[in-house]
């Protein structure tokens, strides 16, 4: 084997990022790997747009066909995104025996079981970096790293365009259309950002680590969704009077049973270093029954980055290639193929956490005591109260964080606060993770 | 292969953490291996003491010959630590045509040159995710997530004795003396913390890990090393009103030719995720050039977390064993044997840092005069200065911040500094990384 031949379809973003680090890197890469990675084919629709980088015009293609059926071709580069053809053309490339690398989340979370299938009947290799976390080595350190671990939970936050946002609106200000009205224009968030902002993004990886931490097959139809783009200055600062910060998280548990997985703006405390993961920065945290926690913080998003991933799996397949051992050596989900086991979900119902929950009241004696007791028929315990400012007739907020509660005992209790005639508004809940310190 | 045979030489806190991982989740790793791992024997002096695990007596021995010159085993675990015997097990164990996975990182930092010679030459896999970092998964993430990049530096919290005295005195206050002693109580520093908090178990770690990042041999002699015991209240409450927090760093930077490798005490501003790691929890920082920042943060000491990453390297090298590509398939330093280099080492006078300063001067009118003049004529420019109390003919503090200096510069103005009258103690010299940032 004198060379591993490439072949790139979708010269987007990420995909002008792989041909940088292979043009600027290559001895490097040579210096790990023993022989040269060589970018055979690259197939992208528009081959005449200048990228800003040099490509021998000799290697582009508008046809995909031409790096699917050339059997020189060792590894092929899925960067097209979404969900046709990029899935044709990934089980195409493994059923012709070629290897696969993919940053492709959307596809994997939607059509893992038939993607991951046709790879382990192939015998071919399937690297997936780069779907999650963008340069964050969190599928390695899942499927290796942690491997003697039973996996606990995983969150993090998994969507830099999220965290983007919510990090500005926290530390400067300004509310959530203005400040995602600035991050369209910086190119940091899309056109059309329904899939960050509603946290379907963020779905999408959940799935997929969850796949790798617990061996279970979770449909993104089963993930708990909600967005962030109701989170308010208002809530922000009483997060801040809680020594808390409020994040987009992806949360995945296993109880052993069951699998409680589900993204939500999240109030985290200021002394857990997630919460000081800002901008377009990604965190992830995985807790095992002997490594204890563990977290990885990187960039999140990004050609540079997310084409780094990309190439370290080109590596990896690479090294096995050249030991004739691609494919094989790792199983692509981390648990052998017959041990995956189709997830039961926990009902959003049924969870525990502690809760934020700010009323709009009016300023009226006994109403913290209406409240509070609607709450404690449901043994539902009080950690703190906020309650401010004097309006008389007018509304007011109440601002109360709860202990250990079950969600359906929240909602319940809701519901019932909510039709008392002096809440004048529906009532804002915001789950917090990794417990309240310190209060007040 | 019907099992893989392990060996283990060492049956102290990691080595007990071992034989529980590979008794309670033997089910688990056999569902991501595909057969099971078995504990052939266990070598130890002492194999009468009760660790609180059970084991079946017919493995023990006290003769880790017995375990060397086992045709059946496989992958021998050295867990003893130290030079000798550990030093000829391992060579004599990867002679023998075994691989190995050990957590002695004092070991590597002296004598990798000879063991990983040894293990390239015997085509041989070398295990050592668990020398730095505990259960971080750094060592991996260097050989393969982060293989696409020019690593141009690498620095963290690698010490976790260190990290827990130094905390502890940042959050509850109390002198170095008397953590110390309440960290040895409770079993956290050793009766001998020498190691530790002279910065030298930092300096073995960032051996190795400028070896895997840079490919280049590091002598240990070579990185200047500097201890935490002489820091006080003092420094920690003006670092706060920096916005900083001291923490023991293990820095390694690469400038392409020259290699800045150091340990000491240093500042670090509150709103880098480093700071706010505590206890004995240890966080690494890697740069590279397309990647950009990753950090990752986890337990770095204790026998769990440690002996999660042994068993980490027990997997990965039995993945690669049932396909036959053990020891071949990737370089056990991340770069090809011929291709590592010895390294050249900026003197420490050369390096470029920020620097807290703080002058113990009479509290007389010309003083600040004096010192920024003698700073001034070196072309040091002065970011913040804090000065307070009126104690006539008394020391009072005062304390400079710098920007970007040389060190060499700095040295020879403090030395100028300390034979002026006024002042009358060894200035305190702290170096700050990653900036100073909102000044007080």
């Amino acid at each position: 084997m004198r060379y591993i031949n490439i072949g790139l379809i979708g010269l987007g973003t990420i995909g002008t990022g792989v041909v940088s680090i292979l043009t600027k890197n290559s001895r490097l890469i040579e210096d790990r790997l023993g022989i040269p990675v060589r970018l055979a084919k690259i197939a992208d629709l528009d081959i005449k747009s200048d990228r800003g980088i040099e490509i021998d015009k000799g290697i582009l293609t508008t046809n995909a066909e031409e790096i699917l059926n050339d059997p020189g071709i060792d590894i092929v580069i899925e960067l097209i995104g979404g969900y046709e053809p990029a899935k044709g053309f990934i089980l195409r490339a493994l059923n012709n025996g070629k290897h696969v690398v993919t940053a492709n989340k959307a596809l994997l979370a939607k059509s893992g079981e038939e993607i991951f299938g046709m790879a382990d009947r192939k015998r071919a290799a399937i690297g997936f970096e780069a779907s999650v976390g963008g340069g964050i080595p969190i599928i390695r350190s899942l499927r290796e790293g942690f491997v003697a671990n039973n996996i606990e939970s995983i969150y993090g936050i998994v969507n830099g365009t999220g965290n983007y946002i919510l990090s500005k609106m926290t530390d400067e200000g300004g509310d959530f259309s203005d400040i995602l009205k600035k991050a369209q224009d910086k190119g940091y968030a899309e056109a059309d950002p329904t899939l960050d902002i509603e946290g379907i993004d963020s779905a999408h990886k959940i799935v997929i680590l969850a796949l790798l931490a617990f061996g279970t097959r979770v449909s993104l139809e089963d993930v708990y969704t909600e967005g962030f783009s109701d989170i308010t200055q208002t809530d922000i600062s009483y997060a801040r009077e809680f020594g808390c910060r409020i994040k987009l998280l992806a949360i995945a548990k296993s109880s052993g049973d069951e699998i409680d997985i589900r993204v939500h703006p999240t109030m985290i405390p200021q002394d857990n270093p997630i919460s000081r993961v800002n901008g377009v920065f990604n965190a992830i945290r995985v807790t095992g029954d002997f490594v204890g926690e563990n977290m990885l913080i990187g960039k999140g998003a990004g050609s540079f980055p997310t084409a780094s991933a990309v190439v370290g799996d080109i590596v990896e397949i690479a090294r096995d290639m050249i030991r004739g051992s691609e494919g094989y050596r790792l199983p692509s989900r981390s648990y052998l193929p017959e041990r995956i086991k189709d997830a039961k979900i926990k009902d959003i119902s049924n969870i525990t956490s502690e809760y934020y929950l700010r009323f709009s009241v009016l300023d009226r004696p006994g109403v913290l005591s209406k409240i509070s007791g609607i709450l404690g028929d449901r043994s539902i315990s009080i950690a703190s109260v906020i309650q401010k400012g004097r309006r008389e007739n007018e509304a007011v907020p109440l601002v109360i964080m709860t202990h250990s509660a079950v969600e359906r005992d929240i909602q319940s209790a809701l519901s019932e606060i909510d039709r008392l005639d002096v809440v004048l508004e529906k009532t804002v809940l915001i789950r917090v993770e990794d417990g309240v310190k310190g209060g007040r």
